[in-house]
């Protein structure tokens, strides 16, 4: 089996099991709210974030299992928080998501704020009523989930005001991707390490690998948007770009943005390869093939 | 010193120590969200649900310490939440709140919303990071109050359910508060029992006792809805009244809406009446108190 079909499958079967999960953690569709919740979950998300906590978790040598998976769907739970509310009509007010209608067009703003607010919850709840995984170990991973919360808001708080009437350096870009998108990518790789009990110093390096990856992966969308324009790509939503949105590409132009993401994946891997006993190979397969957007 | 300027004495000086610790963890204005989080909780709120909390623990021979006033806060947090939301235009679309023009209209409704998450999820963030409380039983209240979240979003989407349209029976409409009011009330008498280790039945007597005396509260502002028709019942809102919602009142009458709260009452005190080792005293003047509406 070549390289390519490895991580594809390995990325498959993750994210069958990540989405088991999600299933057994869902309400079921009794009222309006959890009908929501489930619409805006089961979506046809790509599971990026579960799949990368998974593959640091395995590489770091754990094992999954019922908490592991727990924790995935947390994850999981909290970016979909996020993707409601950035849809809504009073922040970015995007009537697609997926290529299906988003959560408030379909719903209802008001049960669609209801619904993010549930999946916020629902994400801390979950992770604090699995047996699988000892007290102080839920603190510490509720914790720090909460605290990548509050970047993700500060995040999206900075995204609301990047209006072409209110332009942003490069600095404040790189500040607010790194709160929207990275921040979130970063705890998945962290928290795999808290649950291996790695070195306060390999902890950083996993929080390090994690922020440079998601950063390239938020300036790579703002690249796709571009060359979007001439090559159709196929099923993708280029809401920002459509807004006159500040990006890297506006700001820097493609080929520095480029760059820019391929400093970053460097970066990323080197973070890794510093790290000990981690089995960097699965790790460095999922990064590529994360930036080449097959995923 | 007479009874009743006794408990407002007790009153006054625990709603100080609350709005201390509220002070020490809510964030800095360092941001429009964090300003609109100030703002919403420290707009003049009488900390009703953290002062029952502070009053059922001491009862029951707790001392307050530092932890005991982050739980005051957290609840405080997850009660303004639910108010930022519940004024929104999407859903009660309330231009004030305690005399206020409400979030949105200051922030803007974009931030307005960003601000209740940032609330739901410092709750549990303070919570979780308070280091003079044990991991357990953290996690116990945590989870407590995450269902309990649940539940007071069940309520809110029922109540925006209640319209001249769609009309609920008396049964639905005590579900519907008892969600949206009660079990956040019930939550802090049943928390003070966890932190105090009582019995499992005597757990459920505080539980019910909290949901009795929520419930008759939402129930009175019915009645406060009709009978400050007349009396121009000052510095109070009813926009609920307004709207032409499904009331106890529209429902049931005035009388009989009445009878229910005294009798509602007359069994919270019998609940507590049957908790072993626990002071009355102060509780039932306190419930009284709220009773009266002057608090």
């Amino acid at each position: 089996m070549s390289l390519k079909l490895a991580i594809e499958k390995y990325i498959t079967e993750n994210r069958r099991k990540v989405n088991l999960s999600i299933g057994e953690n869902l309400p079921s569709a009794n009222d309006r709210v959890s009908r929501a919740m489930r619409y805006a979950v089961l979506n046809g998300g790509k599971r990026l974030r579960p799949v990368l906590f998974i593959a640091v978790f395995e590489s770091l040598g754990g094992r999954i299992d019922s908490g592991i998976l727990t924790i995935a769907s947390a994850i999981e739970f909290i970016h979909t928080f996020s993707l409601i509310q950035d849809d809504l009509p009073a922040l970015d007010n995007d009537d697609y998501r997926r290529g299906k209608p988003a959560a408030h067009k379909v719903f209802g703003e008001d049960i669609a704020i209801l619904a993010s607010d549930s999946l916020l919850n629902a994400a801390y709840k979950i992770l604090l009523e699995e047996d699988a995984i000892a007290a102080g170990l839920k603190v510490k991973i509720a914790s720090e989930l909460m605290r990548t919360v509050k970047i993700l808001i500060s995040g999206q708080e900075g995204d609301l005001a990047l209006t072409p009437r209110k332009p942003a350096g490069l600095l404040r870009l790189k500040e607010i991707y790194s709160g929207k998108t990275a921040a979130l990518i970063a705890a998945c790789a962290k928290i795999a390490g808290i649950l291996r009990a790695v070195k306060a110093g390999e902890l950083r390096r996993l929080n390090s690998f994690g922020m440079k990856l998601g950063l390239s992966y938020q300036i790579l969308d703002d690249i796709l948007n571009v060359t979007a324009e001439n090559k159709a790509f196929k099923g993708r939503k280029f809401s920002d770009q459509r807004k006159g949105k500040i990006t890297y590409v506006s700001l820097i132009g493609l080929r520095k943005s480029q760059e820019i993401v391929e400093n970053l994946m460097r970066q990323a891997k080197r973070e890794l390869a510093k790290i000990d006993k981690i089995d960097k190979g699965t790790l460095f397969l999922l990064a590529d093939f994360i930036l080449q957007r097959r995923y």
